[in-house]
């Protein structure tokens, strides 16, 4: 047989064919809008020119440092201007950016710094006492440059860490500085730890064309405008801030950075900078929607907002609505650069009662536009299960919204790639209409007298009350049924609800193996992403007072 | 040395990494919103669900004929709707869709059919007598299955040349074929034959990566949302309509197909669907701006409009204005996927007059998105020209948005890319912030006395006066100067003007060795797609009469 004609005297070459990178959404940006406004912190307001050249700077100091293709750098850095800096400086550089939670311990990120042996590690001054004890746990041995970032909006560092500021090592790069492209978009771009449970956190590897891709999807998710106004209410070290830092590059739109989010200070961002978009966990939009009538004066209408983690409650979508913000659902998993699916809406839902729309809105939906498939699937099998709003499976993801792997752990990247999909660990059902609705996570399914109960139906449930401002139901072993639903319920300030009155509620809405055998009552905790920590309250279920339903 | 961590077990595989193909637009749009409107075509509505059916269909049938991977099959269609279905059909079955030019003469087409190995090709009843010539003229002796459509807004078919119709072939396949992605974003998904005015037609090969990133960066570029409505005033022949049939599938909007464009037809059209979106040559536009007042009456508000092959004039943007249009001007050539720069528009040029808001717009601008680079250059030495605006240079692409080549013609395609870039063979300037401006095509340059004359540049002159419908200078060759400007001008309906009048507004705008020397008065031989065919004017031009100036 011949070959095809298309196939032969047709090869890439530099003429037809460059790496996917997000990083080249900055160089493009900088190009034709160089005198926009790229970042407003506090008083400060920097162009996209003045950007492109503080990360070329950033590249090429720490190249000078010897730090290039595929070394780490960490970060721990809140959502301020090196932290947005550091997205396209360190990539730029050959390197790869390892953005640490801010809200770890020294020990977690010892290990962090060993794990993905970090060359350098960029610190603000709020965290440098952390830091400070961390690098004193760390094992490797090999040197570590240290860069104090300096913030008049936190004022002065207690420490400093390391002879270097961040300016000044700018004030040693190159502004002009010729970086290359990544010699293959499948080079790594970022390194973002899962915040594990059980055991040691893993390692994901993002690449650049994941990056590049997810970045992109969220403009196809959202409609996003050039020149958006994104404020940054999500931690940037939460999968990259979604990949928003690469998204708002490619839109020529403006950073409004945020040391911290509380209500008062995101409602005059809004007013003052024009906002347009946000993203957040729950309990980001819930701190706005339960704001003071006062706080909510002359923000601007039309505010799109995202949000993931959790369903959105059906409180929470009228009172965004009655704010005149827009609300979008979406789901992912930091394995899936953050969200990479979306409850894309239609227009018919518009007419239904609010009770429906939320049913509706708090499913997780379809796949991001540029992932290839997202489907429920049978966990053994990997066949589709019947898309009847029932039969539950596992949410399964393969395409280009997927990361490499789990760095230095071959063992967990096959596991997680098994059958050629990766498993989210999220069980779920699909609708008639393809949506994926999660009932739970594979460690939160609740087994009683055999029976399958999803907490999240439970939770569901809960939030219905009036009085319940957050919940979250774990097993309880039980010497009978072997599980059973246990409740902890944060109240709204004020209110009175007895754990009768509860279960009552829930009587009214469940079949009765799935009501709750227990219900405490207090604040929740939860992670530094707005995330309740079911681990912790596994640990106090089996104490909880049992009660009669 | 031992090898990064990062290039350590974290290969591609079939959950993290998927070719890039605008196939999977058609997919999820089919998917997520079935019941949305895909394609109007006279009185048919028909669905994202019924339109991926019918591709699904076609892909079937095509594969039961025995075409499959890499085989040619060549349409000739207006906008109709099998033509959108064919963007997708064809490459479904790993096929190569070859889109033939519809005002091409049956002598070139036998050599497409030929050059392009052909293996099947649609026709429209309106060009089955031409195409029955060329097939007879056809050298090949392989079989070749012939489909005719029938379309009832064409009416009945003069002649039938297969013996399958479209819809028969359609009856054939299957509704859920399960179609795969292609092996590699690399293959061939398009072959379009450049209009190449000496020589044979040069068949440009299209991949499917380059064909999703510039679907992409039109959304990008428009800031297109989804459920836009596109009116095809373009012909998808012609580049595979700038990608837009890809891109209007990503955004699940609606193609409004049109088997001809007249001005009554496109406002018509405008007003019944709500058309947000249409693309075309300056003639369309033109066409629409010249049209009687009582046309335009209660067309949609913030229709956008993009145009390209010619820098829209100062009274074109006027009159799309007063329309309450909004116009981008594109710029790229067949070789990259349709348009690939864009002339970005700022806030601040809306304070400007309209000649400076003209003279501005009419710049060739900046690189699309997706593509990697665009740059003026020397063509000798590849060295970037000065950005001063005058210093005329080559206009060279580089990244994604560049064909895979010239079929079956490695020395073209050697030539094409020579040096890692993409030569565009127009010539152009940089100017301080970046944007191009085309000054002209290689062999469109007057050399008069041993000075570079742009054609361009006096055309733009004409264009300014105000009785000038269409205007095109050449060379005239001249014993004493070499060359002189000849110009060719189609007035307004109308109008009086002498050639001394058009030499009079000249001297007001050009140097004395810039003027024209023959003034032509006459209609403008034009291309299918609207670009004045200079070749035919230059025949013309030796034998034009001299005029003093």
């Amino acid at each position: 047989m011949t070959p095809s004609p298309y196939d032969q005297d047709l090869p890439r070459n530099a003429a037809n064919h460059a790496p996917l990178t997000p990083i080249g959404f900055l160089e493009r940006t900088a190009e034709v809008y160089p005198h926009r406004l790229a970042i407003v912190h506090g008083p400060l307001r920097q162009t996209w020119a003045e950007t492109d050249a503080r990360c070329r700077r950033l590249a090429s100091a720490l190249r000078a440092h010897g730090i290039g293709k595929h070394d780490t750098v960490a970060v721990m850095l809140p959502n301020t201007p090196p932290m947005v800096e550091a997205h396209f400086g360190v990539p730029m550089a050959g390197a790869v950016l390892n953005t640490l939670n801010t809200r770890l311990d020294a020990e977690t990120i010892a290990f962090m710094l060993d794990h993905g042996e970090a060359r350098c590690v960029i610190v603000d001054p709020e965290f440098a006492p952390v830091m400070a004890r961390a690098l004193a746990l760390r094992q490797r041995t090999e040197p570590l440059l240290v860069i104090d970032v300096e913030d008049a909006l936190y004022g002065p560092a207690a420490q400093r860490l390391g002879t270097l500021t961040y300016e000044d090592l700018l004030a040693q790069g190159d502004p002009g500085f010729a970086w290359e492209m990544p010699a293959d978009e499948w080079d790594a771009i970022a390194l973002n730890y899962t915040s594990g449970t059980t055991g040691n956190p893993k390692g994901v590897v993002y690449h650049h064309r994941g990056a590049a891709l997810n970045a992109l999807s969220n403009i196809l998710e959202w409609d996003m405008p050039k020149h958006a106004v994104y404020l940054w209410t999500l931690p940037m070290f939460h999968c990259n801030g979604w990949c928003f830092p690469w998204t708002v590059a490619a839109r020529a739109g403006v950073n409004v950075c945020l040391r911290r989010v509380d209500a008062q200070a995101v409602f005059d961002a809004m007013r003052e900078h024009g906002v347009t978009h946000y993203c957040g966990a729950p309990i980001v939009h819930g701190l706005l929607v339960n704001a003071p009538a006062a706080l909510k004066q002359g923000v601007p209408a039309g505010i799109k907002a995202m949000v993931a983690g959790a369903a959105p409650p059906a409180s929470m979508i009228e009172g965004m609505e009655q704010m005149g913000f827009d609300l979008t659902h979406v789901y992912g998993l930091t394995e899936v650069y953050g969200p990479a699916t979306v409850c894309a809406r239609h227009e018919a839902w518009d007419a239904l009662d609010i009770g429906e729309r939320a049913r509706l809105n708090a499913r997780q939906g379809v796949r991001y536009h540029l992932e290839r498939d997202v489907r429920v699937l049978d966990p053994d099998t990997l066949q589709p299960v019947p898309w009847d709003g029932e039969t539950m499976g596992e949410i399964m993801f393969r395409g280009n919204i997927a990361m490499k792997g789990y760095l230095k752990n071959p063992q967990a990247t096959a596991d997680a790639f098994r059958g050629g999909w990766f498993h989210s660990g999220d069980l779920a059902v699909q609708y008639p209409d393809g949506y994926i609705k999660i009932k739970d996570r594979s460690k939160d399914i609740i087994i009683s007298g055999g029976e399958n109960i999803s907490s999240i139906e439970v939770e569901d449930v809960l939030y219905r009350h009036p009085a319940v401002l957050a919940a979250a139901v774990v097993a309880k072993p039980d010497p009978k049924w072997g599980e059973t639903p246990c409740a902890f319920v944060e109240l709204k300030p004020g209110a009175q609800v007895t754990a009768e009155d509860i279960v009552a509620h829930c009587r009214a809405h469940l079949a009765g193996f799935k009501l709750p055998r227990a219900v405490v009552f207090g604040e929740l905790p939860k992670t530094s992403t707005g995330k309740i920590q079911k681990f912790e309250l596994r640990k106090q279920a089996g104490s909880a007072q049992a009660i009669d339903v």
